[in-house]
């Protein structure tokens, strides 16, 4: 019998989506559903005024636990890895519902601590918490949602760049995989780097602001890059029906993960993933005008061409690099 | 220290909400949200545009088991339980999010036909699923994420009950607590029987057109029973500051619930829980223009008191009857 470990989750999505198809229903069609299933967040259209929703839960034993990160912290990250969707389509979060699955054994405090950092990272870039629910489960989770609305139209795809384009990234890269690394092996390092790791995998910041400028300016094409830069890149290529190269020695690197990972800094930059960086690509007619800003906040890593050859990757040596993982796959891991 | 298990889930969820209070943004009100924790679904406006918002999640163990509720039913049911909040605000579902949390060992087919339940509801009802997450966790889950739009304005909501008001409920009560009885007890019954209680249980219709309707109407309160008519009638009394009187034998209860419970038909409908019909009051001056349609699909069980005496239940004798179950809170069944 086919399990669900059996088969990959992107297989499995196929599978459950091609049974709503089947279903849907000719008399009543979803008009007001712009994109549905695979991209960033839903687009739907309500009183002719576009939103955008999306979805992300984590769960304990699976992408955290107690030791990997401190409950005020997961609450913000809860929060922060669903308005990095937002942010990926241009738009900005207006409200977030909470499903808090609770062992019973949970203390109240921690569960407050929990909710500091969802009340901070809404209080900084909206989206208030206004619901949810609450369950008992033997298996502590975290289920979010959160509503947007965009910051301007078109909103911002994954299946909109072209051959021609370049390939931009936000932020730096690998800092969140080597901050996992450090706390998962309690590796010693100098405080004030540890730091800058650990927040960098606990505390996670999206880009709201980027991807509001970005959609103003006319780009049309991004994601964010949680499953690691060369995974994410290859599903724009997908959607999008291109390829890309990407040059390692043109990523956006912290000195500290150079420094401190002398040996796998550019594995961790191309696959380490939950940066929650904002991966977009740039048409040449607006390359000029966009790029010329030294604050911008982003770095040219790439291009995009023609065909369907997927993601290469040019080492630091110059020469094509196979840095291919197979990308976060949470039931395969266990398989 | 203090747990989930040994505080109520209503002392939690104040307790988490004082977290959020004391974070709210001076600067950045949340303007935009018209009514928040509290209700059946949270309203927001957006671009002036009015929305509800509803979340529900249903944990294996908790609230169904293998054996009490097919794979088919369990998708229409995690559906249905959501749009049950949505009629009780006075809305139409426009797209939903479904988050699966799933061991590795589940099979592909179940999920299959789990998805197929759902699309069978949404084909009948709208709210298409439209996006959703798949995580990897220890006890399956299914948490549902329902958007939907007003019929009419205003949305219904708990607080709006008034002294004079009538009460009225939708449909029959009791019949989906028989249902569980009779499947976790495993009853013997006639089939036809057995299937009345057990669809009430396992397919549960969510009053969609009667809570448009009430709201095209100009009734303003109203919430869905899930946990049971009492418990649920006391939150509305909570909400809107007032009292309210049943009377047992006015209750809407199914000719099969009398003749095959005769000693607890009364504490199913007053307690039963899971009916998903839709409660409401009728103030005085719709009464009348609002009842005498005899195919309206609900009956008036009670009234609208004033004071803080919670809810009495006047029983088949005539006499005041003590149904009082402490209602479900699944952190205290286990404690």
């Amino acid at each position: 019998m086919e399990t669900v470990s059996s088969i990959s989750e992107f297989e499995l999505i196929r599978r459950l989506q091609a049974v709503l198809d089947n279903h849907s229903n000719q008399e009543n069609p979803s008009e007001n559903i712009v994109l549905g299933i695979g991209d960033d967040a839903t687009v739907a259209e309500i009183n002719s005024d576009l939103e955008v929703a999306t979805t992300d839960t984590l769960v304990e034993g699976v992408h955290f636990t107690s030791e990997s990160i401190s409950m005020k912290d997961l609450g913000w990250k809860s929060i922060a890895v669903n308005f990095s969707d937002i942010a990926a389509m241009g738009c900005s979060p207006i409200y977030s519902l909470v499903t808090l699955g609770l062992k019973p054994s949970q203390t109240v405090a921690s569960l407050e601590n929990l909710y500091k950092g969802m009340a901070e990272i809404s209080e900084r870039y909206g989206g208030k918490v206004v619901g949810g629910d609450i369950v008992r489960s033997d298996t502590f989770f975290i289920s979010v949602t959160v509503v947007g609305a965009p910051c301007a139209t078109p909103v911002l795809r994954r299946d909109k760049a072209r051959s021609g384009d370049v390939v931009a990234v936000t932020g730096h890269l690998g800092c969140s995989a080597a901050g996992l690394r450090i706390i998962t092996k309690n590796l010693s390092l100098p405080d004030n780097v540890k730091e800058h790791f650990a927040n960098s995998h606990s505390r996670p910041i999206p880009q709201i602001d980027i991807g509001a400028s970005l959609a103003v300016q006319g780009i049309e094409c991004a994601m964010d890059v949680s499953d690691g830069l060369l995974n994410d890149l290859s599903k724009i290529c997908v959607a999008s029906n291109v390829s890309a190269n990407v040059f390692v020695n043109d990523l956006p690197v912290h000195e500290h993960l150079r420094t401190y990972f002398p040996d796998i800094w550019d594995q961790l930059a191309v696959g380490g993933g939950e940066d929650y960086e904002l991966l977009f690509t740039i048409p040449e007619e607006l390359k000029d005008r966009i790029s010329q800003n030294p604050n911008s906040g982003f770095k040219i890593i790439g291009t995009i061409t023609e065909g369907n050859e997927g993601v290469k990757v040019i080492g630091p040596d110059g020469a094509l690099k196979d840095y291919s993982t197979g990308g976060w796959d949470h039931f395969k891991e266990q398989a």
